[in-house]
């Protein structure tokens, strides 16, 4: 690439927990076991459920294990969900049949980290090191997301080597994929470059991916430019669903049908159903009262 | 790039004549001075202040002359205009000392030629033939933008040769610049470099531009793309104004500031004040009634 072999993009839809979790009303659990059936219908492998985190914190995903109990969802979709601590991970090891993965998360800012968790970074790992040998005795495949690894809406530009460090102690401790997390949508595309760069000097490129946040129209470009340095996974949400409750202005994840589109047009097959994803979109966007945030899914009336 | 030098990046705002062209409501002449006026303060070096086209065909335009008559303009700033025929030259001859730059047009499909022009691509050359000779000996440079050059909203895929076949008619007749024309959005990243790739074994790289609509949200990634081609010139509208009246579906061209964020996140300095080039944006969205279709500015009460 370019004019190279399409290879392989994997896709993770994570609307359904980065989406919901940040919407000021709670949706329904039949509407998220109804979306979630629907996107596990479109031909996209990888989706993020729910996450396990307490119901008092974020009432929005207090529904976590009804939901992924109730979904069907085809053997061949990797269900993950997104685990903050020990307790997550006792809540999903309830349900290990019903996932493949899960997801922890750190930020490369201690200042975010404060906010979002009430810990260190260094807390954090110890947590994750309770945490990640457990989930992979029982089988869990583990993705670490890193935070804010463009940007902090505390403490400004982040330094490629706190997301390095980061990373290594991620992968250290097992993780097998490492995203790096455009949480406030600040990256460019030679900063996704060059932070991929530095990145994989500690952890292979075939196990690390990218989650960008849309705020100022750059997420598109910035995955455009990490597949030219080789990556290829990519987050993304249906509707360009999300955001970060302790991430201020933080808007939306890139929208999956945007990320589609541009991967079609570049010659890999997403072997997703575009028409699909765009019905998905739409309930999506009934169901949050907004039109999705994204170029590919038609706004209502338009 | 990328790591490279930050050389220079040319932004060509097209808003005023792209955008305004295609709304339903005629924009008061008096608003237009002002926000040619406010963009030309922006640091914006390159604008598109009208065409003159018959005031039948785009009311929109009628007031073209006015305009480019009373808005008072840096010298700095190079000011152009669309120019469809001979008419439309002899207009602009009469505003000479006003006028750095024309700029004509052709589509690289039959179909949307006739449609919107009334001609065939051989008549519109042979128009060229008279407009810009004329138009170089009066000392204004020509530049040529390729309509529907990824795909036509009627003939539906393009192939590159009839882009190369416009391009090279266009160089061939004097224009100094040849802008590559995405006027439905469905061009993707690679494609955007294969063309460019295809083009400039006839056009000088430095003599190539883009001008991608947004209409799948690929136009940030897509002008990524071409600059790591090495193209360095960028048609842009504040607000992501545009669209095109003989295109059905597409929407507005790139934002001109989600590109210049990206442009001074890649360490381009672009010497556009953004303060200054949203709040301009903000008041092209009071005059159409609609929010800016861009990320980097602020939606009203977002």
């Amino acid at each position: 690439m370019p004019d190279g072999i399409p290879d392989r993009v994997s896709i993770r839809e994570v609307g359904p927990r980065d989406g919901f979790q940040n919407e000021p009303e709670v949706i329904a659990t039949d509407d998220k076991v109804r979306l979630v059936e629907m996107l596990a219908g479109t031909g996209l492998k990888r989706l993020e459920v729910t996450s396990f985190v307490r119901a008092d914190v974020i009432p929005q995903l207090a529904d976590g294990t009804e939901v992924l109990t109730r979904a069907e969802i085809p053997d061949d979709v990797s269900v993950s969900v997104l685990i903050p601590n020990e307790r997550g991970l006792d809540n999903a090891l309830q349900l290990r049949e019903r996932i493949d993965e899960i997801n922890v998360f750190l930020s490369a800012s201690e200042t975010h980290n404060g906010k979002n968790v009430n810990r260190s970074i260094e807390e954090s790992l110890e947590g994750l090191e309770r945490v990640l040998p457990r989930a992979r005795e029982a089988g869990l495949r583990c993705e670490g997301v890193i935070s804010v690894s463009f940007g902090c809406p505390y403490e400004g530009e982040v330094k490629p080597q706190a997301v390095v460090d980061v990373a290594r102690a991620l992968w250290d401790l097992g993780c097998y994929e490492i995203s790096l997390g455009d949480t406030i949508g600040v990256g460019t595309p030679l900063k996704a470059r060059q932070l991929l760069r530095a990145v994989v000097g500690h952890v292979p490129m075939a196990n690390l991916a990218m989650h960008f946040h849309d705020t100022y129209g750059q997420a598109l470009a910035n995955l455009y430019a990490g597949m030219e340095e080789g990556c290829r996974v990519i987050d993304s949400a249906a509707g360009g669903l999300g955001g970060c409750p302790y991430a201020p202005g933080a808007t939306g994840n890139v929208a999956t049908e945007d990320v589609v589109y541009m991967l079609e047009g570049m010659g890999f097959a997403t072997g997703v159903d575009m028409p699909k994803l765009v019905a998905a979109t739409n309930v999506v966007s009934r169901l949050i009262g907004r039109p999705p945030v994204s170029r590919v899914a038609p706004r209502p009336g338009g």
